[in-house]
This record gives C-alpha cells, structure tokens and sequence, in this order.
C-alpha cells in the first residue's frame, strides 16, 4: 500500500464525541456525575427483567436463530399498542423494531441522505443526530430553540432557503436543552412543513418521563388527517423507560419509507437480537412496564427538583437554567464571561461532571451553555455536586 | 407534500431480496427446504445457552445499560483468544463487536465507500454484501471464482483498470459457492494486493466449519509481517458456529480503520446489545463452544455427504456440483438448457426449496447455476428433497 486508508471523505479527519471523551473521568472516586445522558440502573426493573428473560429462556430455539427484518410479530403488536395509547394510529405492519431509536435515525439518513443534501436539526441538538449527518456527507443547518420549541421563523426561513430533506426533532424533553414545543408551535410547524417536501423526524425517547405539566400531543398524532400525515416519521426507543441494554426502539412511518429502512436494516444487522426482542415483548405485555415506569418518574422529578432548588439556593440567579417538565436534562447558561469548556477542568478537579454545550451545536456553539442530567446521581449526591460546582465557578 | 418522497438515489427504486422473496413459501406444510442460508437450529447447545443466560442474569444491571461501543471487554478479550487460535495476532484492542459480522461489513461500506466509488465482489457473491454496496451508491465490479478461488488474472485486471476501495471475499467455504481459495491462491492474491491500495475484507463466518480437507491459513494470518499487512480486515461471527440470535460478529483491522467503524458504530447502534454480548462471552469461556461445535461439524458433514449422494445417484452427471469441504453450501450448475429461476416455481410446486443462483450474481447472472444449503434438513429431509428436486427437472 502506497498511501493512507481510502476512507470516504467524512471518515477523512475524524473527531470522537466530546461527551465520550470525558468517560475516562467516570472511573475516578467519588466522581458525582451530571455528564452521561443515561437512565439511572438503579432504577430498572431488574426482577421484572429477571422474570421475562426466565420466561424466554425456556423457549430459546427460535430466538437463537435469525428473527424478521422487520422485528418479531409478538413485539411489533405490543409496540402498536403503546403507540395507539399515545394517541399514534399504528398498527404491528405499521412498525419496524430497530435496535435503539439511534439506529432507526441511521436507517433513515441512509435512505434519504447523499451527500451535499441538507438537513435540519435543532441548536443544540442530540449529538448523536449531527455526527450521523456529518458521517453521511449531509449538509447540516440549524434552526433556534426558544424557550416554548423550536423558533418557527427560522424554521420557516430554513425550510425556504435549503429545501431539507428532513427536520430532526425532539419535541418533547429535548436532549440538552429539556425543552418541550408548545401545542400552538406542534399545529404551526406540522401546517408550516405541509407547505414543502421535507420529512420530520420526531424522536420521542423521554415523552414518557413527565413529571410536571399537562401531557402534549406527539407530532405525529396531531398531523393525523392533516396534510402533513405522511410527512411525520416517529421514533421511539425502551432505553429510557424500561432498559438502554435491551438495544430496542422503533419507527412509525409511511409505508414508503419504512419498506426503505427494512431493507437498509436487511444489510445493517438483518435482524435486532431476537432474544432481547423477546424479553422486550414479555416484560411489556407482563403489566410490569405500566406498573414500574411511575417509580422512575417520580424518581426522576425528586432529583430534577433537588438540582434545581440547589442550584437556585447556591447560584441566586447568576444561572439561568432551564426547567424541564420532564426527560432526564437541564440545560443552563453560566453567566457571559464563564466558558463551560473551560470551566469543566476545574469542575473535575472538584469531582463534579457536567457536559459543556459546545458539543450540542452543528455551528456555533453557546460557549456559556451546559447540560446537567440529573437522572443518574441521587438526591445526596445532587446537592453535593451543586456544591462542587459552585467551587469550581467560585475557582474560575 | 407536492412531490414524492425525498429518497437518496440508491432508495428511490427498490427491489427486495430474492431470497427473501421466497420466504413465505417456507411455512407450506411439508415443503424441505434447501434455500435459506440460515444454521440449524436443533444443533444449537441450548441447554449451554441457557446456562449462560441464567447465570448473566444474575447481574443484570450493567447488562441493561449502555456498554461501550467497541464491546464488553470480557467478550473482546475472549475473541481475540478465538483470532489467537485462528493464527490471527489480535488482543483486546483490536477487536470491535459488532451486531452480526453484516454490521461489521456495512460500517466499511460506510467508512469507505461515497457514491461512485468502486468495490469487487465475487461473482458469485453474499447477497446482502452486494446490496450494502447498491444501497451505498457504490460501483460494484466482480471478479470471477474457480475451482481453487478467486480468479487472480481477472482480480489483477480489475485492481488496475477500477483502482477499488476494497475487495469483498469469502476466502473459506464461500456463500453461495461453498469454494475455498487454495494455499497458493492466498499467497499471490495477498502479493497482488500490496502493490495496490485496495483493502481486502475477508469475511470468514464458516471457516471454523470444516468437515474435510486441511486446515488453511485466513489471510490474515498470512498477510502477517508482509507488505499487504494493513490492507487485510478480518471478520468473523458467532451466528454459524453458536447462534445467529446472539447477533455477535466481530472486526480486526488496522486501528486507523477500527476508530472509524467504531464512529460509525456509535451512531448505528451505540453498541450491540450488552447482554447478548455478556451471554456470549460466558458461553466462550465456559468450555462448551469447543466441546459442541464438533457436533456441527459431523452433522453438516455428514448432511452435505448425504446431499451429494443423493444428486451424484439420482441425476448420474446431469448436474455438476461444487463439493465443499466445509461451510454450509452446495453451489451447482444445471443443465445448459434449464433456467434456475424457472425450475424453482416447478420445485416449490414439489415442496422443495433451492435458490436460483441469478441472485448471487451484482452483473451478468449465470442463469444455470443455484445454490443449495444442507444444513438445515436432516438426511431423510435431503433424500426427499433430492427425489423432489429429480420430479421438479423431468416435469421442465
């Protein structure tokens, strides 16, 4: 071999994801971590999980073996059902089990995605959902996020300007910034993006986890029987209401383009791991999910509480933070002079982690913003971390 | 909406699997079937299997979480002790997980591959590894296989004439062809290679399924020390030798590739499911791997002995057909005036299953050739199968 790797031309230079790059910090003692944007473990239903994977484990011939492209029929019903009780018209046809909500984002931009098209996501937005479009060759842009969703006269300009192909979306608990879009933007974005080709991507893993507040209606229940019905993709994922480990979510959309992720599923990993398939269905169709997810919500607005009332009692109002109605974040702005990358350094050295939000942004980055999760460290742990973390800004 | 939906070029006409397309035939009752590509299940160790589930479930909480995307540690440790065995200088660190040795192939393609850029495959080749590359955008070139392999003089004039990312080859017991690439094959191909930029994948899911002949080095191992010695990706699978349903293939590649994959990984899957790796790794490294996997072996052996057989006294030369040495398949050529394709509708009608080569073929098919699998009927299956397929060819 003469020269370097024939990588194509975003694996050319590569950066890993800034979060993962603070994991390493994970391991020292005594580390209070509001970094990792992961449900807490303690909080999973292991008997109930225990339970179901007996039970599977009785009859493993056919979950050893490959499994439909699509997902197992038992799983795909169960899934339409919940789908049908958020208010989501689906039935088992109209599911394709992936493995993780994160892999039915990648079908999609696979199957719409060459190079040079453009894409929308939010700023911040989960940076999963940049790298995947950076990593595709996409043409990225980014619309605001106000403090009621994404800001719509900028959507609208985006949408004119760049004729996406898709809009990626959390609208419900957004991931950093736990912002949730009103009802009044849900109806005007769905009326705005009927006026264009562009698909959306509503990714909806935390709409679950409400804490406070009045449940909304998903984007995809409300663009039923309008006309941007089958502009609306929906993904949805078990990772953060019953288990990440499970690797199971799922996708609702029109026929058209679920045929089109089936076969990009076919040759990504033919099938996810029936077994986990298996015990997924089990452990929904058990009772345990609609009895166990309450217990993680009100564990969850405890320490979103904790986090906040700390905050509020050490910071007097040089923060601003974010409240979030539910989901696992709450992002916040350190006041103009304080950068947060640099600021982290000293947050470590006190045993504190938080994410800076730089990472968040496909453009310009917030220098001053930060995403706090307050999902994985108790209620002890939240208030000496606060604690910390004022050291390390008084230390700045 | 005005227009159709936005789908990448590689999306906009599709045409699904041809294997796949047969599937429904498959639950006809009494139908043998010769054509799924797929292990059989009654030679799985469930009772082995389920061991290990009982016992990781024990210690579900990690299981359920996130793991990191390169892979349990325990299980990466414990396929590299496999490579290690294989010939194969691999530790820990350059091994990834992935789901299924599929996964592991599509993140090359994507790594690799932008829309235009040349691949070779074998012709014949794995279904799925050309597809991966249509749905790339990838300009696919084949290079003929012969008795002993790839056919070097065709692979040189494509290296030359297309200068390919890579060359996609199944060096030990191909699917479908069931050849394997001769000692001396290897070594030329391996010096041809390294006066080329071209990576070569070899994928080796059936090599550990030998039931005749010797042993041969992967080209891994051969390329060890010599000038194409970064050019060689190795991958391998759990799905031929313990269960396809685990979804546990594997990468070892030069680091510079393997930090791209896992990029690419972290934005497919996260990681592939913890507790189908954690079940995995306690099966490998609890002695039962290598003390069943003979069992396979003698029942394919003694499967695919059954099978040619069966056609060497039912059709007394009509046919020519490639006798493997290990692997799962028989590749076959019919007579030159019998189309594949068209004796399979006559086969179904008879209730048995084959696979029309035209498949496996990404250009000009060979419209006599088909493949058969012996590994999932037992011999009186195959000798029934056999006498079908006989009734199938007179009523042509």
């Amino acid at each position: 071999m003469s020269s370097g790797f024939p990588f194509a031309a975003p694996f050319k230079e590569i950066k890993g994801s800034p979060i993962r790059e603070l994991f390493k910090y994970l391991s020292t003692p005594g580390m209070i971590s509001f970094a990792g944007g992961y449900p807490a473990p303690e909080l999973f239903d292991i008997p109930g999980l225990q339970a179901s994977i007996s039970t599977q484990a009785s009859t493993l011939q056919e979950s050893m073996s490959y499994g439909a492209t699509e997902g197992l029929p038992v799983l795909r019903e169960i899934l339409a059902t919940l789908c049908t009780q958020r208010g989501i018209q689906a039935g088992k046809d109209d599911i394709l089990v992936t493995s993780g909500s994160q892999q039915a984002y990648e079908l999609l931009v696979r199957a719409l995605i060459a190079p040079g098209d453009t894409a929308l996501v939010e700023r911040p937005a989960y940076p999963a959902a940049i790298q995947g479009l950076r990593l595709a060759g996409a043409n990225i842009v980014t619309v605001g996020v106000e403090e009621d969703g994404t800001n719509l006269e900028e959507l609208a300009r985006a949408l004119q300007q760049h004729q996406p192909k898709f809009f990626y979306c959390v609208p419900t608990f957004a991931n950093p910034s736990g912002i949730t879009l009103s009802l009044e933007k849900r109806k005007k974005l769905l009326a705005l993006l009927a006026t264009t080709d562009c698909l959306l991507i509503e990714d909806d893993p935390y709409g679950q986890l409400r804490f406070s507040g009045e449940p909304l209606p998903t984007l995809a229940e409300l663009a039923r029987s309008t006309p941007a019905q089958d502009q609306v993709i929906y993904l949805s994922s078990l990772s953060k209401t019953v288990a990440p480990g499970l690797r199971i979510g799922w996708m609702v959309a029109h026929p058209e383009i679920l045929r089109r992720c089936v076969l990009a599923k076919q040759v990504d990993d033919m099938c996810s791991a029936p077994f986990m398939q298996a015990v997924a269905a089990h452990y929904l169709n058990s009772g345990r999910y609609a009895q166990h997810l309450p217990y993680i919500i009100n564990t969850y607005r405890q320490r979103a509480q904790c986090m906040l009332n700390a905050f509020s009692a050490d910071f007097d109002g040089q923060l601003k933070l974010v409240r979030p109605e539910g989901g696992m974040f709450i992002w916040g702005y350190l006041p103009p002079d304080i950068n947060a990358t640099r600021l982290l350094p000293l947050a470590i050295d006190e045993k504190v982690m938080f994410v800076p939000g730089s990472g968040f942004y496909a453009d310009k980055p917030d220098e001053n913003a930060f995403r706090l999760s307050f999902a994985m460290s108790n209620e002890a742990q939240i208030t000496e971390g606060v604690t910390r973390f004022r050291k390390a800004l008084d230390r700045y």
